[in-house]
C-alpha cells in the first residue's frame, strides 16, 4: 500500500489506521473524507523532531493550515506544538476557535485587506508575513491605532524556480507573492520598514513552492536570504532574528511517486541552513518552516459511493462516483494525479481500465482517468488516497452538494471532525 | 460596453442598470456579486418569446440552475414562467424555498444517488431526465415503493461534437452523460424502460455543450433524436410526447466575442427542429430547452477592491484583488476569458498591461491575465463583467475566505439575494 497506514481486511475492505473503510461510509455517508489523527501527529512530531536535532530549540514548525482548516486540526497542531499559517481572517477565527496561542499564528498572503488587518492586530495574532508594502504601511496604521509594535517578517522572492508545476510555483521572480529582490528593491523595503515606528521587523520569510520531492532549494534560496541579511547587517546594523523557509515537501501521491522521508527532508533544509550561516559566520537565526500538504495530505483519504458504470465502446469506461471536482477539484484543474482503488473490493484484481469521474453536470469533472479498478457497480465503494490536503479546504457547493463530513480516526476511535453540511446550511445565505 | 446595461457616470464609475457598482460596493462590501434582475428577466423572455413564436405553445424553456442557484434565482424564473433543470437535491430544496411548481422540475445529472431519488420523488418533482440505466432502476423501485407512476425522459448521446472546449462538451460520443446511441443501446434501453410499471417515459432529452454562438448544432442533434423516435414508433409504437433540446446559447465575455442574439439563436434551432419533423412527417413534439449561462451570465458583475500592485521589473505587473478563484475559478480551470475594468475609474485611459490575480496563496490564483487597467493602487475598485454564470455557483471557501454576497438590482432599486457568509456560518460544521 502506498502509506503504512493503509491495510485491508479479511472481508477485502480497505482500512485506515485499522478502521474499514466500508464501515466508515455505511456509519456517516459518502463522500466521506476520513482523516488519520495519529498519522497527522506523526507527520508533525517528524518536523519538530528533525527541527530540533540539527537545530535545538532555536526552531518553530507552523502549519500552513490552507491545505485543512477546520477547528479540530488547530486544536491537534496545538497539541503538538506546532505553530499556525493563517491565510486569511476565517484561518485566525478557526483557530480561536481551537484556543490556539495567538502569538503563535503567523498571518501570510499576497493582499491581506484593511478589515483583515485590523481584525488580526484586535484578536493578538503574533506576526504578520507581509507580502507588500501597501499592506505594512496599513499594519503600521492600525498598530498605531492601537498603540501597539506589531512583528512582521518580509516575504522575499529569491528567484529560485523549483522542479515543480505552475500553479503552486511561488519562489521565482515572476510571482504575485513577496517583494522582489531584484536590484535594491529589498534594501529599501527593509529601510522603509525599519523607519515605521510601530512595525517590528523580525526577519524574512521565502516559499518556492511546493510538491518538492528534494529540499535542497530550499537551501539555495536561504542561502540567497542570509547573504542579504549579512550585507544588510554590515550596511545599516539591521540583525533578523528569524528566518522562515517556508516548506514544500512533497506527498506521495501515487505509487509512480518516491517515498519521502519527511524527516530526512527537512533536517537536509535546515542542516544546509545551518552550513551557510557557518560559512558566512553569522549566528543561526531562529527557523521557521510551514510545511502544509506533508502534515495532512497522507492521513486523507475519500470514500465514494458508485453510481454507474457506463461502457462507451470503442472508446473508454466510465465510472461515476457520488461526489467529484465539488470535494476534489484537483484533477479539473491540474490534472493532480491520485490513487485510485476500490474501497469493498480491495483484494480484488484491478481489471477495469477507467475513468472515475464524479456526479457534477460538467464534463471536467473528473477524479481521475486511465486508472484500474475491479469489476464494480452502482453501490461499490472507491477510495481515492491521499486526499488530506486541498481536498475539504477547496470544496465547494457547486451544483448545490452538499459538503461532505470529515470523519477522524484517533486510536482506533472515529469521530467527526465536520459535519456534513445540511440543507439549511447550504441555503443559509439566500434570502427568501 | 460589452452588454447594453452597463454605462459609467460622471464620475467614472461603472454602473450596472444605473446604480454605481463604487456605491454598491461602498453599501455592501467586496468582493460582491453584482446582478441586474430586468436583465435576467428580458434574458427569459427572449426564449420564451422565440419558442413560442415558432412553436405556439407547446414548449417549456428550464433554467439550468446550476449555472447560479439561490431562492431569489428560482422566485425569478417561476415568475417568468420558466421551468427548472435542478442537478442536486440541494437545488431541488431550493426550488421548494422558493415555492417552485414541483412539477416543472426536471431532475439532471449522471449520478443520483438512491437518498437524491427517493427525496425529489417524495417532493413531487416533474421528471428524472435519466441518465442511466441503474438510476431508472432505482427510480422504478422508489415509485413502485411509493405507489406513484414517475415521468422520465432519457438522455441520449448524438454524438455530435460541436465547436467548444472539452470540459463542457457533453454530447459527443465519449461522454459520462447519457445513453451511448452505439449499435442497439437506445433501442435497448426504451424497450427496458417501457416495461416498467412504475416509469412513465415522456420522451427523450440531449444536450451537445456550451459556449455555442451558433445553433445549428442542436438541430444536427435533434436530427438524429427525431429519427431515432420515428424509428421506434415504426418498430415498437411508441411515441414520444417531449424533446428536450438542451441549451448551450454562448455568452459575450469579450470585446472579441460576437454579440447573440438569444431570440434569433433559439428561434434559429427550434425552426430547424419543425422542419426535420415536417421532413419525417411527424407531429412536432413538446420542445424543451435549457439555457442556462446564457439567462444569466451577462446579468452579472464582480467588483473588487485592490490590495496592491507589484511591478516585476522585466517580467510583468500583479494587480491583487481581495477575491479570486475562491469566487470565480473560471479562469484557473479553463483560462476562461473575461472582461476586466476599472470600477472607479472607468473613465481612465487603461494604459497598464498587467495579471489581476486574487488574493489566495497560490500562484494559480488569476483573474485574468494580460489585460489593460487605468493606474491603480489600493483602495481603487476592479470590476470582472459577465460574471453571473458559474461564479456564484462554483465558489468555494478555499484558504476560508467568506463567499460574497449576492446583490441584485430591480427597477432601479438595490436588494441583497444572497448574504455574505458569517464566519459563525463559515465555521459552522467543525466540531468543536
Amino acid at each position: 500500500m502506498i502509506h503504512e497506514n493503509l491495510s485491508i481486511n479479511n472481508k477485502g475492505e480497505l482500512c485506515v489506521a485499522g478502521l474499514s473503510t466500508v464501515d466508515l461510509a455505511s456509519k456517516y455517508g459518502t463522500p466521506l473524507y476520513i482523516m488519520d489523527e495519529n498519522k497527522i501527529r506523526d507527520n508533525m512530531r517528524l518536523y519538530n523532531e528533525g527541527m530540533k536535532e540539527v537545530l535545538g530549540d532555536d526552531f518553530l514548525v507552523i502549519y500552513a493550515s490552507k491545505a485543512c482548516s477546520f477547528v479540530r486540526m488547530a486544536q491537534i497542531a496545538k497539541e503538538e506544538g506546532i505553530g499556525l499559517d493563517s491565510v486569511s481572517i476565517g484561518e485566525v477565527y478557526t483557530a480561536k476557535a481551537a484556543g490556539f496561542d495567538m502569538s503563535k499564528i503567523f498571518f501570510h498572503g499576497n493582499f491581506k485587506t484593511d478589515e483583515d488587518i485590523e481584525a488580526a492586530i484586535e484578536e493578538g495574532v503574533g506576526y504578520f508575513v507581509a507580502d507588500c508594502m501597501e499592506e505594512i504601511e496599513t499594519i503600521q496604521y492600525f498598530a498605531e491605532k492601537k498603540g501597539v509594535k506589531q512583528k512582521i517578517l518580509v516575504r522575499l522572492t529569491p528567484g529560485i524556480n523549483p522542479d515543480t508545476f505552475e500553479a503552486v510555483n511561488t519562489g521565482k521572480i515572476d510571482s504575485k507573492f513577496g517583494f522582489s529582490m531584484i536590484g535594491d528593491n529589498a534594501e529599501k523595503t527593509l529601510l522603509k520598514v525599519l523607519s515605521m515606528p510601530n512595525i517590528q521587523l523580525e526577519g524574512f520569510h521565502f516559499h518556492l513552492g511546493s510538491q518538492m520531492f528534494d529540499s535542497e532549494p530550499l537551501v539555495d534560496g536561504a542561502k540567497i536570504i542570509l547573504e542579504f541579511m549579512v550585507e544588510m547587517n554590515k550596511k545599516h546594523g539591521y540583525e533578523a532574528k528569524i528566518l522562515d523557509i517556508g516548506g514544500g515537501c512533497a506527498v506521495r501521491y501515487t505509487e509512480d511517486d518516491e517515498k519521502i522521508d519527511k524527516k530526512k527532508w527537512i533536517m537536509h533544509a535546515v542542516t544546509g541552513v545551518k552550513k551557510e550561516c557557518e560559512r558566512l559566520g553569522i549566528k543561526v537565526p531562529f527557523i521557521i518552516t510551514e510545511p502544509g500538504r506533508s502534515l495532512v495530505a497522507d492521513a486523507g483519504t475519500t470514500v465514494y459511493k458508485v453510481g454507474c458504470v457506463k461502457v462507451i465502446e470503442g472508446y473508454k469506461t466510465y465510472v461515476a462516483i457520488d461526489g467529484g471536482m465539488s470535494d476534489n477539484p484537483r484533477y479539473a484543474l491540474y490534472k493532480a494525479p491520485y490513487t485510485v482503488m476500490s474501497a469493498n473490493n480491495a483484494d480484488k484484481e484491478a481489471t477495469v481500465k477507467c475513468s472515475v469521474v464524479g456526479r457534477l453536470c460538467e464534463s471536467g469533472d473528473i477524479i481521475q482517468e486511465d486508472v484500474y479498478l475491479p469489476e464494480c457497480k452502482r453501490g461499490d465503494m472507491v477510495a481515492v488516497l491521499s486526499t488530506g490536503a486541498y481536498n475539504f479546504s477547496m470544496s465547494s457547493n457547486y451544483n448545490r452538494v452538499h459538503r461532505p463530513a470529515v470523519v477522524m480516526i484517533k486510536d482506533g476511535q472515529d469521530y467527526v471532525a465536520v459535519k456534513r453540511q445540511t440543507t439549511e446550511e447550504l441555503l443559509s445565505g439566500d434570502v427568501r
